[in-house]
């Protein structure tokens, strides 16, 4: 497969490799938002975060969280992002699931604030009942 | 406690909700980015990603990878961000950890992309050991 992610597992790209067991992978961001932006991804190529069985979801949720920790530690960062981006229309540039982790800064401004809109009346109770009767 | 999120929780303020058990609630943002757009929190009061224990941290995960799919089959988005912001630097308004799902739609420009920047030689090499060292 033509994956650049499964190609950085194989070890056919380099990267610079923080963590690794049979399961999950974490290495630097090549392009960082700010230094120290990790990406954190499953050896399983799937595509997106509704792709992942669940034990394999724990495990990397959990590594992220490890991870994210000693992000803060190194880079006394502010705050930092959590983001898994699925599909292109959601920024996802490589198709392989992949938490970032992005360490943040007061005014840094990496990450330009979401637009915000809102409900017509009734709209949300739709909305809310639609997803519910889906779970 | 002042917590916006715990008074959703008790049920002093309203809210849309999607799912709710005794460790986890789901409901809609008031300010969707796109409608269909649900924040996902614990019912405990931790502040950010880094302060959920492990065993919450997996029911929240895998609370709304299950929410995300009844979003996605709801609104037929074309993609979806699944996102933590934690510490105001960061961009979280309410210090109450919560994932945000996204629903997206191809260019709809409400999730704004990211600022990426770039290592200077040796300096990628260097965090990634500072990171290790503190795993």
């Amino acid at each position: 497969m033509d994956c650049i992610f499964c190609k950085i597992i194989k070890g056919e790209i380099p990267s610079n490799k923080i963590y690794e067991d049979e399961d999950v992978l974490a290495f630097l961001d090549i392009n960082p938002c700010n230094k120290g932006h990790t990406l954190v991804i499953t050896k399983e190529h799937y595509e997106t975060f509704n792709d992942i069985p669940k034990d394999k979801l724990e495990k990397l949720t959990s590594t992220t969280q490890d991870i994210a920790k000693a992000i803060v530690e190194t880079t006394s960062c502010h705050g930092f992002n959590i983001a898994m981006n699925n599909k292109k229309a959601a920024g996802q540039l490589v198709p392989h699931v992949h938490f970032h982790i992005i360490p943040r800064f007061d005014n840094d401004n990496v990450v330009p604030p979401w637009k915000h809109g809102k409900y017509e009346e009734r709209e949300a109770e739709e909305y809310c009942k639609s997803i519910k009767k889906r779970l």
